[in-house]
């Protein structure tokens, strides 16, 4: 018998009705094959948050200013934020990176510096970055995963923060999917319908610029943050090092974009945690045939889906491993030709 | 200022775009109303799971032999059922009650014996119940809700167990919103196309024999189950009281149909968990208005959806409670003015 077979013979012989338990048994199968394994564990779960400034924030694509990125990484910090409270309510450990914030913050934080500079550079005017700061974007992304997996970690999820993102990502979107820029744009922190007009102008001068673009580098090089790349990176790594990847909404997608045109593998390894209210992220999820666990409004970031989605993936493993089957429990099985 | 517009003032003066929480938001809000305080706790809480047989099921509506029922209770009473490892996951208290299954269990077992009978009656060819049991089985419910209320608890969830309740609860659904059973009908716990049409056949012909009833007491009389009326009663003390009622899936929303027909303001209690993959669920969820926390495509029963749920409102009080404002925190408020 294949592992395959092992894993959903294990799942069918619960005690439920076949099928019963829904994405659940999907997530389960996943996490054990992942594990090759049918006694999988997660182990010191992880929450990377990256951020980064945008130079195309100074044209004025977010409500937000973008001191706001720099606010945010203090209130991460100093634990106020949704994705403090919600990884300490769940058990996930955090940690924060600086990917090229426009700020020096002083030395003495609990902040992982890594900063590219002090934000990519205005894409409404040229390549956000440079081939080369992409490529050690991606690598730094790379490396954090591996000390998070040097340290025990089998499970990693990826927040970002970065005011202008929900730009590069929607740029980024367009371009790996080949839609038009108005089906990837959305009101991203809160813009009315206005701003939103405003914004999708902004960014269709963006691509116009740039043109149409095939290769997946260059394309996350022209469009992308520093947050971004550094989450493409670590995903290819986190696929590498055979751990579960939990992908967060509208930004963290477009990483999982990037890094899916780059190794096409990884899908294997990711789980889909939540369905974003940014209205580009229900198509984005359809284009890699990924149906996300939680669907509830949320248009946060910070990696809060994958947070409040971890109690369900723990709900997994904790079936998968802890149910009863039917013979073990002594119920009885079901029958299709029982009516009269 | 009112106590709805504090709540809500609390909320949009945390560090994240307003409503970017989505239904979080709501949830927490709720909760804050149901304690009338802006610090909501949760404490204590506790899955009821209450288990019957149902005569109908002699008419062979389900897949599973009525025996399941007591094997599933002495499943769920040595802890391998699903319920179990759910409420151990997430730490929540779990009682088996005993309403009427149809089997004799020993006595030395930790089950709540509150035991009506050895199933109803079959609804086919009878009322399922007397109207003395029926409001026996509701004051029931009621009194173990008042029992969890004394022992500190203030959210409480319940499920069911009992071997043909499906087609209890799609009657339920039928009378209670008015509509052809054809589209309260689902699979259960797992007919295929045949087997469907034949159990939709053997509804249709309960429902002539009794033809429509007006009072809700009479109609969770004629076609209810045990279980299904403790839970009505249940869930309308539990308003009573004051507590967070969490409502799971199709069986148990049957239930809250019952009890909202008997009193519609318990409604300001009910938060509705998940959204099964039993065809009539989403129907009724729509009637009464609510959007469930998860659709995971789960339909299994036994309070499930409310455990896996849980932490999710644990997510929602805790972002009240704990998250920085953006005055605390010194993080910029957006402004919808600022593109050029």
């Amino acid at each position: 018998m294949s592992l395959h077979q092992a894993i959903q013979n294990k799942i069918d012989q619960k005690t439920k009705p076949l099928g019963s338990l829904g994405l659940l048994e999907d997530t389960a199968a996943q996490i054990a094959r992942i594990q090759n394994s049918l006694s999988p564990e997660l182990r010191f779960p992880r929450i990377l948050v990256f951020a980064a400034d945008h130079g195309l924030a100074r044209a004025g694509v977010s409500t937000y200013p973008q001191e706001v990125t720099f606010q945010m990484v203090m209130n991460f910090l100093s634990g106020g934020a949704a994705i403090n409270v919600f990884c300490r309510t769940h058990g996930l450990d955090l940690k924060i990176v600086d990917a090229g914030v426009n700020y020096d913050f002083p030395p003495e934080l609990a902040l992982i510096n890594r900063k590219m500079a002090h934000g990519t550079r205005n894409c409404l005017l040229e390549k956000a970055m440079t081939t080369e700061e992409c490529q050690k974007a991606m690598t730094t992304g790379a490396e954090l995963v591996q000390e998070a997996k040097s340290q025990g970690t089998n499970i990693i999820g990826f927040g970002e923060m970065g005011i202008g993102n929900s730009s590069s990502a929607a740029l980024l979107m367009s371009q790996y999917l080949g839609l038009p820029i108005s089906e990837c744009t959305g009101r991203g922190t809160g813009w009315n319908d206005e701003g939103l007009k405003k914004k999708t102008e902004i960014l269709e001068q963006v691509l116009e610029k740039h043109g149409r673009i095939s290769d997946p580098l260059e394309i996350l090089t022209t469009f992308g943050g520093f947050e971004i790349a550094m989450i493409a990176g670590a995903m290819l790594q986190a696929a590498r090092e055979k751990m579960i990847i939990l992908v967060d909404g509208f930004i963290c997608t477009a990483a999982n974009l990037a890094a899916l045109k780059m190794d096409p593998l990884i899908r294997d390894y990711c789980i889909y945690c939540h369905q974003s209210d940014e209205s580009g992220h229900k198509k984005m999820l359809e284009a890699i045939g990924a149906k996300a666990l939680l669907n509830m409004g949320l248009r946060l970031g910070e990696g809060t889906g994958a947070a409040l989605a971890y109690p369900l993936i723990e709900s997994a493993v904790d079936f998968f491993n802890k149910m009863a089957s039917f013979e073990s429990a002594g119920v009885s099985e079901a029958d299709q030709g029982s009516l009269e």
